[in-house]
Parts: structure tokens; sequence; C-alpha cells
């Protein structure tokens, strides 16, 4: 056995089972090992931002450390973006990053450089290979590190000697998995305090996030709030959140700051459970970073690693409402199919309309989506994830994670165009999969959203050769011809009447479909 | 004025007139600048690798900084393997990046990240402005930076309070430019130590590299060839090399190592001039990194940042040979079209035969490429430049910045399929800049140079596993449809005589046009 096999070995001991790829020479070996190995489903991406970001859906939906596969630093640099956002998401993943052989580095050759510099940004575990003889041992410790409560990002270098060497067979001494370390245990001080606050009857808002936007996390926190009459939000970034009908509906925080701060402002205290506090995604001239109203209390019930089920549940129990009947649960109530032009509201009520029971919805809309999040809470129940880091280009390679996490589920994507052509290539790898994805493109022809923030950071109104850097109308992108050109099938809309027909037939579909909405 | 037209002012004076952007909201008050000041040309890219790619061309044609404008630590990430390869060519750019405004870093909000550190691995010099008032001299020591020979990559971080803040007329003092670094004199006792090796009559390679393989020193190192009888090569990553008729022609040193090893087989002393020892791209088992054969000499004549010209004009003089005619002068000869299928051979003699005068080759055809060398070389003149980082992704973001540095000039880029995917997104800003380029893709539906690799390493032959990881060809690429939905005029060759009829019709238009041939 070499080192690339004691590695893909390892990986399955421990339970990886799926690794994104984008291979090159310096990874042959583990390709090969590939063959000689039953068990790692590989996952092609045509570049590297496609590879980590669908790492990340499949830990959102799973809840399952992926490995990825990238050529040393320019590979892992084109995954860092989607590394960014996975570790904002707290999402776990194992990279396994390619390194020239140990005696070549000090050559200087094209491809050489600071693997470990390029990783630790966007990782909480950072580890160099030193031999094929350690291949096993460093990748059980990536793997736990990456299955770390909440999730961490473990990046894993790969030096070319270690994956080519031999390693006896003693020495793969298979001894089952490493430990993993379990989510710390309710605070029960903070939640005391929690609870004191809750039966105060001032205003107070329970804020969740992570985990604690699971259905049943979720319950519980409806009952809390029936028994104490406290409202609920979830955090305006949201990693996975399980909403529609029958679900516990809690608001996120929007993301314009003005309203975020409106929508914070009849609160004296704020309770935060898996979450921090609420800030703005950006600074702005003469106003305030934090949303929370100046005055209020904000208290941290549960960090995002703590066991948030737990913690709700001694919540409750503090308070008497473990027998509560939650409040906020959504009915069903699908919208009529709209019909006359594409307007955001409009969008939102066929969504709504059409959201097929237990889908994976990945947003990624900007400014295409906000109307929905009233409309889809008593849609059919589903999951909606969202970029927690801010860095463009995770809808579509997200949406590929989850895909594969959840084969026998409906994953929709709502993507602005702009965004979209950040990791476009993930089109290819959806229909190479055959992946159970409809992607609907909000074609609006600009960074919408910069022309919102332009006058937002003060910046006026803009004038012709900054709105030559905004819009993206000259020329105008063909989304249904460019997926067609990776293999996806695709229809146009022009008014609701269009997008409903599109929509359905891709969510009737089963594979990849995509559907330009022209705003 | 504020921070934000204190920089496009300062970056103005210094002779910085091309910024390639992918803005976000931390950068709006310098696109707003834009709209205020004049002489700034703007291009915009929808992905941060177009961004990078573009500023190092432009540096090779223009031997100028361009200026980047990226959105925090992620567009900075996006933007990080091309900066590789630029920084492998030994290209100036100045990167602005934008990052939140001081006091919102601590809140640790979603773009927050660690942007000096992402910068770290693939800059020359990092530096974070630390107030509006700051703004000229930071920039004026990027660009100082950015300018130092050879070239050099210096990143600047703006946080948005220093863009948006005021400074008084009376701070922006208009000093002139900054002193900017010259080359380093020859250096005489290296030169006589050359002239010493190559008057001995061994066997000597010449060993070209960076501005060493412009026209004019090509020529001298011609003229000492004559004089002595040794041989001209230049090394594989090529940033620059001046070719075709008239030209001295100076052969790569091959790829494959085997082939490269062969080459320098019979060289008794290796002398570089702007290049480093020839050194294998990838280590393999049993194989030395180090090229040049055992026992041989190695001289550094010259380093990178030395004054190349004027070091081989003192070599060439010290061996009485200035007046010599120069050796190794390409004769213009056009090899006639050829017909029938589409070989690499029969390519590159299509290529030969149709490179305009004056042309500006972009090759990231990869294995494609590899028939091209010979034949080419007595083609019409024209620049050929490389990938020097290995980074994929460099070829089509390249050529747009090297067609803004030369309007009037042809580029022609010769890319793989597979690496085309890295950085697609280049097609729309050529579509919308309306540069005059002309795209070949090489579509041989495989990462064709990994199955050569995967022996080579010595993993033995792929099986269905890892061919699943190698091919390309499930689902095939539409290039031509691809293009299409990008505004990107294009057609499709499947013989060599429609490749001819294809490559022409791009060759004779003004503005982008792709053609895929399908081999």
């Amino acid at each position: 056995m070499n080192g690339a096999e004691s590695l893909v070995r390892t990986l399955l001991d421990e339970g990886v089972e799926v690794c994104f790829t984008n291979p090159g020479t310096s990874e042959m070996h583990f390709v090969a090992a590939l063959d000689r190995i039953e068990g790692m489903r590989c996952v092609l991406g045509l570049f590297e931002g496609v590879v980590t970001g669908a790492a990340d859906g499949y830990w959102r939906i799973s809840q399952k450390p992926a490995s990825t596969l990238l050529h040393l630093g320019p590979g892992l640099a084109n995954g860092l973006a989607n590394l960014h956002n996975a570790k904002k998401a707290r999402s776990g993943i194992v990279n396994v990053i390619g390194e020239h052989g140990t005696a070549h580095i000090a050559l200087n050759a094209p491809l050489t450089s600071d693997i470990e510099g390029v990783a630790r940004p966007m990782s909480h575990w950072v580890h160099t290979i030193g031999s094929s003889m350690g291949v096993q041992a460093s990748t059980r410790a990536a793997v736990q590190a990456a299955a770390t409560p909440p999730g961490r990002i473990a990046s894993l270098v790969l030096p070319a000697d270690c994956a080519w060497n031999e390693v006896p067979a003693a020495q793969q001494a298979s001894t089952g998995r490493a430990p993993r370390l379990a989510r710390r245990a309710p605070d029960l001080a903070s939640i005391e305090a929690a609870a004191a606050v809750l039966r105060s009857g001032e205003p107070t808002l329970l804020l969740l996030g992570g985990v604690a936007c699971q259905e049943g996390a979720l319950a519980m926190a409806g009952r809390i709030a029936a028994a104490t009459g406290c409202e609920l939000m979830s955090e305006f970034s949201m990693a996975r959140i399980q909403r529609g009908a029958g679900r516990v509906n809690a608001p996120r925080i929007p993301y314009v700051p003005d309203a975020a701060m409106g929508v914070l402002k009849p609160f004296r205290n704020i309770l935060m459970v898996g979450c921090t506090e609420p800030v703005s995604f950006f600074a702005y001239p003469d106003k305030p970073g934090r949303q929370s109203p100046p005055g209020s209390r904000l208290l941290q019930v549960a960090q995002p690693d703590h066991d948030l089920d737990g913690t709700l549940a001694a919540l409750a129990e503090a308070l008497g409402a473990r027998g509560t009947a939650p409040k906020g649960v959504s009915a069903l109530q699908r919208p009529a199919l709209p019909d006359g032009p594409l307007t955001l509201e409009g969008i939102g009520q066929v969504i709504a309309a059409l959201i097929p029971e237990q889908a994976i919805v990945v947003d990624e809309s900007v400014t295409g989506g906000r109307a929905l999040g009233g409309v889809t809470a008593t849609a059919a129940p589903h999951d909606f994830l969202t970029s927690c880091g801010g860095a463009i280009g995770f809808g579509l390679p997200t949406a590929i994670g989850a895909a594969i996490a959840a084969p026998d589920r409906k994953v929709l994507v709502l993507e602005g165009d702009g965004s979209a052509m950040y990791t476009i290539q993930s089109l290819w790898t959806m229909a190479r999969e055959g992946l159970d994805i409809t992607v609907l493109i909000f074609a609006n022809r600009a960074y919408r959203i910069l022309q919102g923030e332009f006058a937002g950071v003060g910046a006026g109104t803009p004038g012709p050769r900054a709105n030559h850097m905004l819009n993206l109308d000259n020329p105008t992108m063909d989304f249904v011809g460019m997926a067609r050109s990776m293999g996806v099938e695709s229809g146009r809309a022009t008014d609701l009447g269009s997008l409903a027909r599109e929509l359905s037939r891709g969510l009737a579909s089963k594979g990849p479909y995509l559907v330009e909405a022209v705003l």
C-alpha cells in the first residue's frame, strides 16, 4: 500500500465517503488509488471553487465532512472563497492539497508556493504530511478536526513522495475511528440567566443560528415563545434553516441595516442561541455596525458549538414550557400562480407555489430574492441555505454538494446573473452527475445590489463610468445557451406565466434544468 | 477630495492608467471616483481571476503596472492563482483590495478575513492603509514596489473609511512620480567568468529568460553564439519571447523531463541570463528534479533584475562579438496550408501559416500546442507568452491584458478545453471591450496532460474511476455555443481545412472570435 492508498482508506475508515476533486499531476497517486479502493465517490469540478463550495453544501445537509482534492497552492487558492463561506457557515471539510515531492520544493519550480500560508486564513487546522508513514495519523487528525463542533476547515498538505512511497501493511493499523469531540454541554448558568430575562416580561428576542434552525430546535423555541411571549428570529447569514408548513417560523434579520435595526428596535433583550451578535454586512458612513438597539442587553445563551437542542430543551424546562404548543407554526398556504410581468413579488409567489416537499433551496439571488422570505414561510416544508461568508459564487457549487448528500430531494437554486458567473462551471458537474437541481437565474443584467450600495455608502448616484462597472447588459448573457453548452437543459421566462411553466418543467425533471428569468 | 479620489489621482500621477476590476460594496467610493476623474481605463471582469490575469498580460506587453480592484479577502482569493502566475512571470501589478471600514473589522461580519494573510503568499509587498491622509503615500509606495525590477506584486488594502474620508487638498501634494528603482548594473565579474567559459570551446549553453528574450537581447545573444559556437535556448516558462522571422531563435527547453534532460545533456556549461536553473515542473519518483547534466557547470551571469541588455552587450564586447552577424536568425517560411484530419502537427502548420505580423500569441494549449515550437519559429514575427506559475486559467485573462496594452496588435490565444474552463468568464470581457482576440480551443475533451502524467509519476494506467477524473467527454462542452452565450462570435473546426477557414475568419475580424477545434 502506498501513501495515497493509505489516505483514501483512512478517509473511508473515518466515514468520509465523498471527494470533490480538481486534481493535477501531484495528485495522480490519489486518483490512481481510487481504482484500487472501493467506496469513495469522486466528483470532478472544472474549477476549484466548485469543489470547495460543493463540500460546504454536502456538510450542511449531511453534517458529515467531505474531502476535497486540490492541486498545490494555486488550486487551493481557487477554492479559498468558498472555503471562506464554508468556514463562516461552520461547515466541516477535509481539504487534501497536493504538494511537490519533498525534495522538489527547494528547487522553486513554477507551481511552488507557500501552501500552508494560502490555507491558513480560511482554515482552522493546517498540517503538512512528513512521510508516507505519517499519512494515516495525519488523515485521522484532519477528519477529527473537520468534525469538531460546530464544523471546521481542515487542510492537509500531501507531498507527492508521501503519496507514492510505500506504507507497510503493519503500519496501517485499522484502529477504528478517531474519537469525535461532542458538542459542549448546555451552559446552565446562561440558561438560567435567559430564563430570568424571559420571565421578566420585557420585550425579548430569541435569536437562532446554526443547528438551532433545524426543525426540532425551532419547535422547542416555539414552545418558549408560546410560554413567554418572546419573539423568534434567525440570523441573516443562514447555513441551513428548516422552514415552511409545519415548522415554527423564525424570520431572518433583513440585510439592509436600516431595516435590520427597525425589526430589532422593539427589543430590550436579545438572547442568542448558536449565533453571534447581529452586525451589518458592511460598514456605512455615520451608521453603527451593531444592529441591536442602544441600551439593549445581549445574552449569549449558547455558542455555535454548544448542544443547541439541549440548550433549548433546558431553557423550555426552566420555563415550564416543554409541554406547551409551539407558537408560530406555519400552516400550508400555497399561493395561486400569478400572471403578468416578472416582478420580484410575483416570482416569490411562483416559487412559493411550486417548491416541492422537502426541497433544498439554495439562495444566492442577492437582490432578486428579497421578496421571498414571507411568502415561502408557508410553502411546502423545505431547507433554506444562504451564503454565510458573503463570497460570491456560493450558490451553484453548494447545490451540487446538497444534491449529492440528499439524492432523493429536489434542490432549487435561486441565483443572480452576476453571482452565477463566478462559478458557472458548476453546470457541467450537475450535468455529468445527473444531479436533481433546478437553477433559477434572476437575470437583471446588473450588479443590482451594488447600485443600491453605491448610494448606501454615500457615493451619490453612479455616473456613466461608474455604471459601466455596475451594469452587465453589454453584452447581455444568454444563460439558456450557456447551460446547454455545458449539457444542462434550459428555458427562458419572460413573464410569470412562462416562469411557472419553465420552473414546473425543471422541477418535474429528474436532473439539472436551468431557467433564466429575464427581469 | 476623499481617499478614493486621492488613490485614483495618485495612480494616474504614477502612470497607472488601467484598472481591471471586480468591485463590491467596500469599493464603491473608488468606482464613484472614476466619474469625477478622467483618465483611468476601467475594465470589468466577471470573476477576479480574469482581473489579475489581465493585469499580468498588460505588464508583459507594456512593462507598466496596471491596478486591480478586488473585493475584500474572498475577491483577492479568487485572483490569487493568476497573481501566482504573474509573480512567477515577474510582472508588476498594484492590487487595490477593499476592506471593511476600520471600526467594522472587529465585529467579524461575514466578509471579514485576514486580507494581508491572503495576499502575502502571492505578493512581494503588502500594506494596509491606516487613514485617508495616508492614501497618497501608500499608493506611491505600492506603484514603486510594483515597478521595481524585474516587476513585483504589490497588494494595497484600502479600508472603506480611508476611501470615504476627506483628504484636504493641501495634503494631496502633487510631487511628481516616486523615484523608480533601475535594473541592477551588469555584474562584470560574472560576465568575465562567462566570457572565459565561452572562450574555452567547451560545449556551452547560453540560457535566456525574462527580458533577455526580447528582440534586441536575442540579437546580441546570437552574436555571442556566432562568435563562440555556443548554443542558445530559452527557459520553459516564458513570460514573453519575441520570435519568428527576423529574430534569433532560442528554442524553449521542453516540458517533459526526459526530453529536457536530453537537450541539455551535451552541455558542459550552462550560462544563465535572466533566468534560473532548469528544473522539472513536477517531481517524479526516481528522477532528479534538476535537469542540467551531472557534472555540468551552472553560471548565473545575470539575475532577472539585472540590466540584461547591458549584460549581453558587455559579454559580446568581452568576446569581440559586437560586430559579428548573429547566428540563428529565422528566415520567413510560411508553411502551405495543410488539409486532412486535425493532427497536432497539422494545427501547428495552420497556425504558423496564419500568424499575423506582430501578433501576440498567448499559449495555454498544454498538450495541444507541443508541436508548435519548431514550425512557428519561422512564422511572421510575433510575441509568445506562456504561463510561468503553472496555475491553470492563465490564457484567456492574459490575452485581455495584452490586447489592452497593444490595441493595434492581434492577440491569438491557444487554449486547452480543460484550462479554458477555469476563467471562461474572460470571453464576456473580450466582447464588452471589443478586444481584437482570436481564441483557438484545443478540444480534446480530456485533461490530456494528466493522462500522460499518470504514467509519468509511476501510477500505471488509469482504470475506470481514475479516467472518470481525467476525461471531459461526459458531457462534451460546446465552446461555440458557450462563446455566443457571452457575446463572442465563434465557429467549429473539425479538419485542417475548416480550421484554416475559421482561424482566418477570426484573424480577419476586428474583435473577439473563438474557434473550437475538435480533436
